[in-house]
């Protein structure tokens, strides 16, 4: 069944690009004068140079796709016009951010304009006073976090990857393991400036917390993934920032018993993450990063608290701990869990779990962003056990345990003694298909959905209508025509 | 200018009723009768017994209106058969929750049926392993509080009125006092069932904490005052209750002062509440409830603190404290400090702090809620008493210091020793539309919104344009129509 679904979705896709493309014009000579004189030459045609704006960090690099032309707009108004000019010429143009994305969001499937926001990448304010940033859509997190560092304040999201820029963040609505206490992204954005697809430059919300006037437009075009519009400017809620903030790290000899605690911490005490992580998916990030672990067993829970003081966060640690016990961890008294609490052994643990991700990439096929309820994982987490063990595959899990969000592995390698088989496993193509529509059925009866973080962008449109029903699907397809009546802006994604 | 604005707006607005009017049909016997089966008799048609159907607690009631009939369905397959025969027959529908509104958005405005979600009012599921509840649309807070409060949870948000139901609170996006610490009600709200104006029922969302496949309708349907579905159902992410709950009372003479003290306590700490409130008020609130409020000065501070124990609210406060004293306040050491210590002083304060509205309500004309940059308030408050001074109208404020939401109140009369006057100002319905625009203008000039937590509805609709520009109306209305091509839920609302 799986299998079948992906030949569909192939030969749908097929269909679909020739379709759309007949629809799309060529950036021909005169579009290209045109493109130069609005971003006055920052403009980048050759074919080899263009290939670092062909694609995401999606694993399978045949979906990348390498533009007709990538520009480096400097302002919103630059980008008004390409938009313009785009909806006159019947050009797409694909928003790019960061490229960090998983699911080929950024992928400019019918060719065009890539439109890059890396130029517009300022801190245009941190207010204090108000506490708000604003900032241009191509800034970073690292570069993000370092101003909201300097100015003594604190932006809790933590999507893992610090390269991702602000536009892309909104538009996937990003979050990461913190949102376990903070929430998502959207909890923190307050205001956008957006180039609607046809070129008219609006401001939804502001430097004000609250707003309950008319629909919100800024929260239809967070999560969007740059159909809706091009967010040039975004407002940040910031908070003081936390006295104290500690990692916890618990081992266990069951991922399932790791996984059991979880509802009954949530219950007594809000830490800011709770991660779960196997073992397996170690030994390949340590070697990557000449770091190690502290502890060895077959799972853990990885748990940060912060808090006004280190009493407060050691005295969550004690109620967090007495759980732990009582759940069966692989500790004897409590005084033996292992708390990073030095800076150096934070940023350690943090870094191995943020690159698990690029350890294991060379085998990777596809990481999965399903999302169940929280107290779903461990059936959710049993069920990918089962299925890679049907299918002789490997299907390292990790992700966010406080929140349900679980990032499954599908993996074309397996793994003997800590290093990833040089050999890929017999098969794994016609695997993968039947494997991943297991997965998500087993999302799916859990209650699940496809993605929590990392949005549907041109990997995922096959799942997204087994999750939500047709008459949404239907809506969300006349928002897009609302907005963007020529389909000019970023098509071919979401559905 | 004002009283042009006024003018031009009933014009419009009667120009509308009529050419709207026309495209509706009369509720005649045959639907009657149709509506009686669906809703099997739980039907009121008597004008005296719909009179409690015609408005909500805007203060004037010349813009109630009797519907021609009120349904009180049982479940949602009724509301969608409801919606079904409304689209086929073009009755307009307007559904209500609890009717504790402020900007008229459950009137009837064209007559049609009144859908009161008054009998769907169950909490169907407090699942405390996911921290979640699902409630019906009907539910009041003061029944979901009860609940959440036996399973050893907590729901944050607090908007004032808790008679309030779940149906529009979700509506309006509501939030209240301690949204400072904790965000609106949106940052709980995890998923939706609602019956869209065509009839066809829907899911959005569910148990999970993230979500990012698909352009976020839950988010679309927050705040949309009833006119893009009927939420019927709705999933509540809770959290686990804090041990420590304190309220503190801060003396100030003058409120410039209390206000300026904000910005830097949110700066340090992260209370769950920062009220500022006028001494004016007070009085005939302490006389309505028979209660005293613990000091008296000029102008307060009310500020909520949670936290895991007493030592670290008290810690928090002890920072506080210091910031107050060093902004002036009108006390001479932080241990002069009122606090409402016991579980009956602190519920005694908050009583106050919820029925000033109650208090002063029978001199009243409109309760604002306009929005400002947090840090903005002070300067936004300094203008309403110039306009006061100005116009010779009493503008008394009270509201959200922490999060920039101000409730400014324009009275048609005065108060003499603590009581209002009986006898109206002098000319105050000419006063009223100039004194309403100009406190609009200065708080587009501090860079705020029209409203924060209590819709637009039909009240504040001459206002929208003048905050959101009509490219982003536009789109609104074309969401609309997407949703709703007849028009019939909740018509001539918004925009």
């Amino acid at each position: 069944m799986g299998s079948m679904f992906l030949l569909e979705e192939k030969e749908r896709n097929t269909v679909k690009q020739c379709c759309f493309a007949s629809m799309y014009k060529r950036v021909d000579g005169q579009v290209m004068k045109r493109l130069e004189e609005i971003v006055e030459g920052r403009i980048i045609c050759d074919p080899e140079r263009m290939r670092d704006y062909a694609g995401d960090e999606f694993a399978d690099p045949s979906i990348r796709k390498i533009p007709e032309v990538v520009v480096q707009p400097k302002s919103t108004e630059e980008i008004s016009q390409i938009l313009k000019l785009a909806n006159l010429e019947k050009i797409p143009v694909t928003p790019r951010g960061g490229g960090t994305g998983l699911c080929g969001g950024c992928i400019p499937l019918y060719g065009g304009v890539v439109l890059s926001l890396e130029e517009m990448n300022s801190v245009l304010e941190i207010d204090k006073e108000n506490m708000m940033a604003v900032v241009e859509a191509g800034l970073t997190l690292t570069d993000f976090y370092g101003k909201v560092e300097e100015a003594q304040l604190f932006f809790p999201p933590h999507p893992g990857e610090e390269g991702a820029q602000f536009g892309g963040l909104v538009n996937t609505n990003a979050s990461g393991a913190r949102a376990v206490k903070y929430g998502g992204i959207r909890n923190y954005i307050k205001g956008l400036e957006v180039v609607l697809p046809q070129g008219e430059i609006v401001t939804t919300g502001g430097k004000y917390m609250k707003q309950s006037s008319g629909y919100s437009l800024l929260n239809l075009i967070i999560g969007s993934e740059g159909t809706l519009g091009v967010v040039t400017k975004v407002v940040i809620n910031l908070l003081p920032k936390p006295q104290a903030m500690y990692t916890l790290i618990v081992p266990y000899d069951s991922l399932d018993r790791a996984i059991e605690t979880v509802p009954e911490i949530r219950n007594k005490v809000i830490p800011m993450a709770v991660e779960f992580i196997e073992h397996d998916v170690i030994p390949p990030t340590e070697e990557l990063l000449g770091k190690n672990w502290p502890i060895k067993a077959k799972a853990y829970l990885m748990i940060i608290v912060d808090g006004a003081s280190d009493e407060e966060v050691f005295s969550v640690f004690e109620t967090i701990g007495d759980i732990c016990l009582k759940h069966g961890a692989a500790i004897k008294s409590v005084d033996e869990l292992s708390i990073a609490d030095t800076p150096k052994r934070q940023r350690d643990v943090l870094e191995i779990r943020s690159n698990i991700y690029s350890a294991i990439k060379k085998g990777l096929i596809e990481i999965l962003d399903i999302t169940v309820p929280p107290a779903k994982i461990a059936q959710y987490v049993s069920r990918v056990h089962e299925i890679s063990e049907k299918h002789s595959m490997w299907l390292p899990n990790y992700g966010h345990a406080g929140d349900g969000n679980v990032h499954t592995h599908i993996m074309k390698v397996g793994i003997t003694d800590g290093k990833l088989d040089e050999i890929e496993i017999e098969g794994w193509k016609d695997k993968y298909p039947v494997v991943r529509a297991e997965l998500h059925e087993a999302a799916k009866r859990f209650g699940g959905m496809v993605s929590g973080e990392h949005g549907i962008g041109l990997v995922k449109m096959e799942y997204l209508p087994k999750f939500i029903d047709s008459i949404q699907i239907k809506l969300m397809k006349g928002i897009k025509r609302l907005f963007d009546p020529n389909n000019v802006l970023n098509p071919g994604k979401i559905f």
